[in-house]
């Protein structure tokens, strides 16, 4: 396992996008912009069970995720671990990022899945 | 196969920054930042053999590339398909990336390869 600095976990927590890379049932790779959280503990994202990256993490929870700094993608982590799906609070961490990236309620908050990541190996550039 | 619209290409073409997903040995995803190009049929950037992603693309070329709006990460475009890699040209190539990007020649362009992803699966958000 591996932690973050505070740098790296900053860029999690600010209003900064992230792209997840999951594995389709043929091992390939699928990839998808996300916005993303930090727990202090796991990289956090939110999704649904039915979409594609949902259905890929219950299959194989292996998974990374790439922040990037907005206003310098030259600064980004990567950070690789193994997804754990959690339904609890999932509808209202949404309605949290929605406040975070929107600055307004989530319009539909019903059916969504935390996924929650801890990091085994942390890749860093340009953060520190 | 298929083909990327005009909008689509064009956010390729844009310079916008794009994260590239490929396996590791035990095949596990792996996310870099990347810059990228459009050749009128094929994703296009360029790397090193010796880094993980161009080890990775020479024992399974299966790859996962998505590009985003820098003005609107909501606009995003994933392309799937199979890397071919060439070292023909791969010189030259990061220079007209580092002038697109930087506006500056690279500055020390060699052991470079291309890499060339025809699109099998396009995934649109925003886009058209």
């Amino acid at each position: 396992m591996a932690t973050l600095t505070p740098k790296q976990a900053q860029l999690f927590l600010d209003k900064n996008f992230a792209v997840v890379a999951t594995l389709k049932p043929d091992g390939a790779p699928q990839t998808s912009v996300v916005w993303i959280d930090w727990d202090g503990e796991n990289v956090v994202f939110n999704t649904t069970r039915p979409r594609a990256k949902g259905q890929n993490l219950e299959r194989d929870p292996r998974v990374s995720i790439i922040v990037w700094d907005n206003d310098d993608p030259y600064r980004y982590v990567e950070v690789q671990g193994k997804a754990v799906l959690d339904d609890k609070g999932a509808n209202e961490h949404i309605g949290k990022l929605s406040h975070k990236y929107r600055g307004t309620d989530y319009p539909d908050p019903k059916g969504r899945v935390l996924v929650r990541v801890s990091p085994e190996h942390v890749h860093d550039y340009g953060v520190e």
